[in-house]
This record gives C-alpha cells, structure tokens and sequence, in this order.
C-alpha cells in the first residue's frame, strides 16, 4: 500500500459514528481480521465474526453498533456504525483513490476526433480512439485502447477501464464503470429465414446506460433492431454476462458472472440472479424475483419469487422435488417388490 | 435518424412486391408499430401483431401478403412482399449503411505491414495492426485496434469491428461479420498428463470461416491443434459462444449467447442451439438437430432430432418425465401411505 | 507448413526413445494418421487408432512403447517413447516455434514508461501500453495491443498474447501463458446493500498468477477485495472462464471453457472441471475433484470425489438418480393403476 491515512482523515469519509481512540493515529491499510497488524484498519460487520475480532491485531475496527458489546474487549480504536459494511467501502475507497492516481488529462497518444467534445477534467488514456461527435461529460475518466464510436455520448465522473468497446450513438450515464473488454452495442442476434438461410437484420437500435450502472470484464450488451437496450439505474452486472437486443432490465438489478439474457427480455427492479443464470427472449420477470444460479427461466414470472433450477421454479417447490428425486431409490424399490406379486403375469 | 428515403426507393431495395400509396412520399425512419409516428415505415409479419397494425401511426407499412385481407382498414401506404420479416431486413439495411457511414480507406494511424496485400476499397481502422503477408480482399473494412496475425487472409466484403484478434495464419472468408472482441484463432485447450503435471500440446493448426458467418461478440474459436477448425458457410454465432478445437461446423447453423463446444465436435448443417447449450468433446450432432437452452449433450445425435435437458434427450420425453416428477409428490404419498401397512415389520 | 527437421533433429527434443529408421530423413511437417503424406510425421498413442497405424501413409511415426508389437507391418521410420503423448507435444513445439517466429523486441510503437524495467530479450508488441514501474524478467513475450497497468510484475518466459489486460499490481510468475482478450485484475464483483441501493466496495487487492499457468481467451480474473485472488502453479484454465474474486486455486488445476468460480472458492490441486461448471461462493473443494460439465457446485467438497449435476452429486448417485427418473414412467403406471382401488373414494 503507498498511501497512509489518519483516524480523523478515515472518521471523515466514514460519515456518522460513535469512535473511542486516538484520531491522530496513523493507519498504513486496509486489511482482513486475520491478517492485519497494528498499522492496519480492519471491519466486523458480521456476527460470526466476532470470535476473529477477539484476537485481531488490528489497529482499528470499523464496528457494526449491533456488535458493539460483543467487542468491549478489543483494545484498539473502535469506529462504531450503523452500516459497517457500507463503512467500511468508504475507507476501502479511500486507499483505492490512491492506488489509482490522479487523473492525467488527454494522453498525447490518444486519437480524439475534433468533432469529440469533452467537458473538463476528463481523462483519455494513449491509444484510445474517440470518434466523431462523442460527447464525454466532466470528470469522467477513459483508460487506454478503449474505442468509443461516433455519436456516443458519455455521462460525468464515470470510468471506462482498458479495452472497452462502445459502439455508434450508445448512451451511457453519470458515475458508470465499465470493467476492462466489455463490449457495449454490438449487434443483437437478430436473423430471418429465407430460402434455407439466415438473412441478418440490422441492428440500427442503440444501448442506453442509465446511471450508476457497473458493467463487468468481457460483458457483452447488444444494441437494439430498432429502440435501446436499456440497463437501469444502479444495476451490477458482473463479469462475461450476456445481455440480449432490445432487453430492458430496471434499476438495482445484479447479475451474476456468465448469466445471459436472451433478446427483449424484462426484469423489473431489484432482480437478482445468480451465476450462469439463462433467462429465455421475451420473457418478463417481476421486480425484487431473487434467481438461483444456473436456473433456467422460460416464462414469465408475474409476482416476485425466488427460482431456482430449470425450467426454474420456486425454490420450495424445487427443494421438495429433489428431496422426493433423491427418495426414487426407495420408492422404486417399494414398487419392484409389489409388481410382481400384483400383476398375475408375474412379470 | 439521420437519413430519409422516398417509398421510390425503399421499393426497389425491398424486391419484389405490391404497392398501395405515393411513391414520392418521404420516410424518416423505421419504427415498431406501437412507436411509429407518420413519417416513419414499420412492418407486418405476424398475425399476432394485427391488432397493433389497427391502430399504428406509421405513414407506411411492409405487410405479409397473407395478412393482406386484415388490413384494409390501414389508412398509410403498403408495400406487401411473401417474406415481411425479410423485406423488412433490407429496408433496416438502408438505414443501417448511413449511420455507419462511408468506409473511409487506411487510416494513417494504422499499422500495416508493408507486406500485407490488400485489395480495393478496403477501410483499415486506426491503430489496428495487420502484421506480415496478411491479404485482405476488396471492400473488407476492418475497425480500429484490431489485430490481423501474419499470414491471416480476408475474404471480400467482410466487416470487422473493434478489437477483433486474428491470429497467425487463420482463414476468414467472403462477407463475413466480426463483432468486437472476438478472438479467432487462440490456442486449443490441449494437455498432456506427465508427471502430474499438464503438458501443453502446441497449437498449430488454424480457424476457416466460410461465407457469410456472422461471429459475435467476444466470442472465442479456438485454433486447430492440426488441421483446422471450420465455421460452415451462412453459420451464425451470437456473443460469447467458445468453440473448441478442431471442431467442425456445418453450414446455417445457429448458436445463441454463451453457447459452447468443447474439441473436435462436428455439427452438421443447420444445426440450431439455445443459449448456455453445452455439447461434449468429440459428439456429433446430426443435420437440423435442434437443441434448446442450458441442454448438454454428451453422446452422439445421430438424426435428427429436438432436444432439451442435461443429460440431453427428446424434447418430448423430457417434457414427460418433467410432468411425472412434478408428480413425485402424490407418488411418494401413495408408497408412503402403504409401506407400513405392506411391510410386517412396519418400518 | 514453413520448416522442416530432420528426424535427427526431432530425436533430439522428443529425448529417451529407440529408434528405427534413418536418421537424416526430412520431415515436412506433423500430421495426423489419416491426413499425413510420406513427408509427415505422426504419432500413435492410443490402441484404439492402431488400425489407422496400418494403413498410414506418414514416413515417420512416434508411438507408444506399449504398443510396439501392433506397429510390425508399419514400414516408415519409428520412434518409440514411453509417453507417445508428450513426445508428441514436444514434436509440435519444434513447428510451432518456427510459425510464431523470433522475438522481435521492442516495436517502435509500444507505449512503454520511461520507469518500467525490462529484462534481456524483451519482446514488446507494437501498440502495447506499458504504465509505469511495470516489470518484465527475461524472455517474455508481449503481443501488440495489450495493457499492461502500473506496478504490475511479469516473469520470464512468459508469453502474452494480442489484447490482453493485466490491471495495476497484478502479479504474473513464469512461462505463463495467456491468450487474447484475456482480462487479468478486473474489479471483484463486491456491493454491500444500502439504502435500496447496491453500494461499491472498492476492490483493492491484486490477482497472482503463479508459474506455467495458462489462461484462455476472453477469460475473467477478477482482483481480490483485500489480498489476492490466486492462481496455483501449473493451473490451466480454459476460454471464457470465470474466476471470481478471492479465489484462490490450487496447482495443476484444469477449468474447461466457460466454466465459473463465484468470489472466496477454494480449490485443492489437482481439481478437473469440464465446461460450464458453476461452484457457489465460498466453497472448498477437495484437492483431486473431478466435476463434470455444467454441474453446479453449491456446498464443501470435503474429500476427492466425481460429481454431476446442479446441485452436484457423486456421479454414481447421480447416474443411479438419473436411471431411476428414466423409471418414471413405469412407477407412475404402477401408482396410478393401484390408486383408485386401494382408496375408497375413488379418487
């Protein structure tokens, strides 16, 4: 870690707290219960972990009130919250700014259209291509090799990691980060058949990103035959998803790696679906539905529900058929036993 | 939409067909049938759409001729073809030509080996790299920050988009569609236990895509360890398939997002997959086989036939034993309502 | 193919063998039984392609030692080894090093810091971007277009491929491989929940490669939240995998295409996963697992074992089940002949 900070510099970020200690102590980093020394700011958001904080070398915690009096023995300084692990992002961001550096302005070797107009204080890496007509808004930030096509228009203090690729007349918004090769408006797989062939249809849509949307590595966002994609507001996708032409997820919806959704399909708000996740095109799935990894959704799910397998059904239900799948043994020995006996034919 | 055609002309790209209305009318843009206003052109494919058709705003129609009788009551210009769905395709193709705009030949910032040869009208993107002996034939556009491996050879008339590898020595061929960050031709996934250790088997075949493939996404086709692997003509892959090497596909097949093969697969022809469908190293799946979603296949398909479930089977006998283990319930009622009964021992 | 060896010279790396045959024979190129010409060589390791031995038309065969007495009437050259395999992946090195060709240096177009250390025969590809106080051993190869971010160490011998991203601090051991597109060091997918929102925690660990690990194109890595997600020497991981953050895999692991690891799994050595495997978030699996493909991994695998399905299981129970459900059929026939006589109402 390059970058030390006070107590009082970390009570700051923090935002409200009760802190018992010295604010001029000085912490080197962030570090896990576990492996922290005396330098080291560590969190106990959790119950079960108490019995580490018992034994920490830990300089500091960042404490869940909640956990406050299971932790009266701990002799470092104590930050008491009401949200640890919300505090505890806080001082993680702090160390983070500092390992990221400052932003660099527009890298000599970066290739920007004169036609591009950038608000101030962005950052466009060396060898990043920015077409004709993109508008970038202030602050954001834009790591080398990414390639933003014509037309895009980007919103203020987002982050765009190497490699990224948005393409023609895409839309992204406020404090978006795109992770390094995900690949935002190729074409949706759209194609019509016609005498034994697929004929491709233009994908002349677009992809719009709402704000504060994160986007993982190699993730891929197809643009629309015609209208937007649309990713609302706070939604989380993680690593090598899919999204399909033409879907429109809500707001605060996560998706797990390698989950995929096929074209136009809904999800309301607060989705969440685990990894590997398949939901089938055109399928409408209802806010705050909570999807087990690998499940298969191939119809719409009209009340919110938690799925699980596939094709995906409650999680009940599921967790009832396979205890009943795992009782076959048995059930098909009861039924072994009686056929022969039952049936005249002794078969 | 930055471009307007007349009817005139929207006619003589859509073929063959019938015409109700003014030719010299002028189109803004097409539209669905919910958002059209009256200067855009919307479609009719599907009788299941006729009732929006009632009430569409949109100044001009592509109707399937079959549909024809139910919309007389439609008061804008109608254009009616046998396929609407394909005729449609090339009236979003007019649009589509103008928002990308003209090819705009070698781009100075690209880094192209004086050893390359390439044809006419062919666009080359800012910094992409097309190394020694590449041909590229006329009116391929490659875009920005791609990289074209030596010996690589480009049919005519294809596109790649941004940051598409292809390594040494691969063989794309004419109006192939490369969407951005596609890899073709990375090593094959071959080890060799020795010594409890995996010994890598060097790669040194190749990837041939034939005519007309469309490749999508940050998708993956691994090279050859001898040989080649081979993408038929007319074949269609969407975002973040992997095919593995030395597999062999057929001609018009599909497969949907995250899709995979592991090596030596052989597909016929218009083989069609789900999304997440897995297919086993060294299986062989008959002409026209259709397999849906999240399916794995792990033995040989030897005719035709609709799949679904993993391990994969008939469609149909999956939706069967589907039924009866949503029975499980009332079976195990009846054997467990019996079993002490029946049994002298009353477990 | 653009090289050719003497059998002298292939003798040589293929290491302890017997030999027959002349020595200053000219090999062309490697082959397999059935496509090789009297210029080719090609290799037998498995009984089961003896008969393609028989009438191979290759002038030169390496073949397993245990098979020695099927290969009399083979009339070429023949070099027999112990492990026909591996003598086989050293005869395709010989090649494959001709086609990638000699190290070119320093291309005049890398981006390289003033403050990064190279090591001697350093090869850096044209339009790759090194950051600052990046450092690079001996020997290793980086291809055009990659990123290499600040304070991230690479080994020697280590060859990188078109397209990569390696984000800040990440450290890579020796004689790594890793393919194009691959993302190294992306952000774990960590969000704490606040106030309906889904609210970022920082992730500012790092991501260890350890030696003579492979990494597939399009592959994931994502960084840890603290510490290190860690790849175990040896360990090689196919296209598209995922690993999430915290992770950490022990040695001589193998993950086929598109399979997953959620964040904070533990893997022992010697774990084998086949394609589109999914294991849950904190889970430990025992060193020597085997896990086939598409199964989805959901709780502690505490001894070594060989699993199917989602929810995974031992494979014998799992082909037992599978058999049993194949019964459904004949088990409901049986309920439902036997239901409305055993209860009185009919039913």
């Amino acid at each position: 870690m390059s970058a030390s900070f006070t107590l009082d510099k970390i009570l700051d970020v923090v935002g409200p707290s009760e802190f018992e200690g010295d604010r001029d102590r000085v912490v080197l980093g962030p570090s896990s219960l576990t492996e922290a020394s005396s330098d080291n700011i560590s969190f106990l958001a959790d119950a079960k972990h108490v019995f580490l904080a018992a034994s920490t070398k830990a300089g500091c915690l960042v404490i869940s009130q909640k956990l406050r009096s299971e932790t009266m023995a701990y002799g470092g300084a104590k930050i008491f919250v009401g949200n640890a692990q919300e505090a505890w992002a806080k001082v993680l961001g702090l160390w983070e700014r500092e390992l990221l550096g400052p932003p660099w302005g527009i890298d000599e070797k970066a290739v920007v259209s004169r036609t591009a107009k950038l608000g101030k204080n962005v950052s466009i890496g060396a060898l990043t291509v920015i077409e004709d007509k993109v508008q970038i808004a202030d602050g954001t930030v834009i790591y080398p090799q990414c390639y933003i096509g014509r037309d895009v228009a980007i919103g203020a203090d987002s982050v765009i990691y190497p490699q990224v690729v948005i393409r023609e007349r895409c839309r992204i918004g406020n404090r978006v980060i795109i992770q390094p090769g995900a690949i935002i408006g190729g074409d949706g797989f759209g194609f019509v058949p016609a005498n034994g062939r697929h004929v491709k249809v233009p994908q002349i849509g677009i992809v719009e990103i709402e704000d504060d949307v994160e986007i993982g590595a190699n993730a891929t966002i197809d643009r629309a035959m015609m209208g937007a994609t649309r990713i609302g507001a706070g939604t989380k996708l993680d690593n090598l998803v899919h999204v399909g032409h033409n879907s429109v997820l809500g707001k605060h919806c996560l998706m797990a790696g390698q989950a995929g959704l096929a074209g136009s399909v809904t999800l309301g708000d607060g989705v969440v679906m685990g990894g590997q996740v398949a939901i089938k095109d055109h399928t409408k799935i209802a806010s705050g539905t909570m999807i087990g990894g690998q499940a298969g959704v191939i119809g719409d799910i009209k009340t919110k529900d938690v799925l699980m397998g596939t094709p995906a059904m409650n999680l009940r239900q599921f967790m009832k058929l396979q205890a009943l799948i795992n009782k076959l043994p048995e059930i098909y020995d009861f039924v072994k036993k009686r056929s022969p006996a039952d049936t005249p034919d002794g078969r």
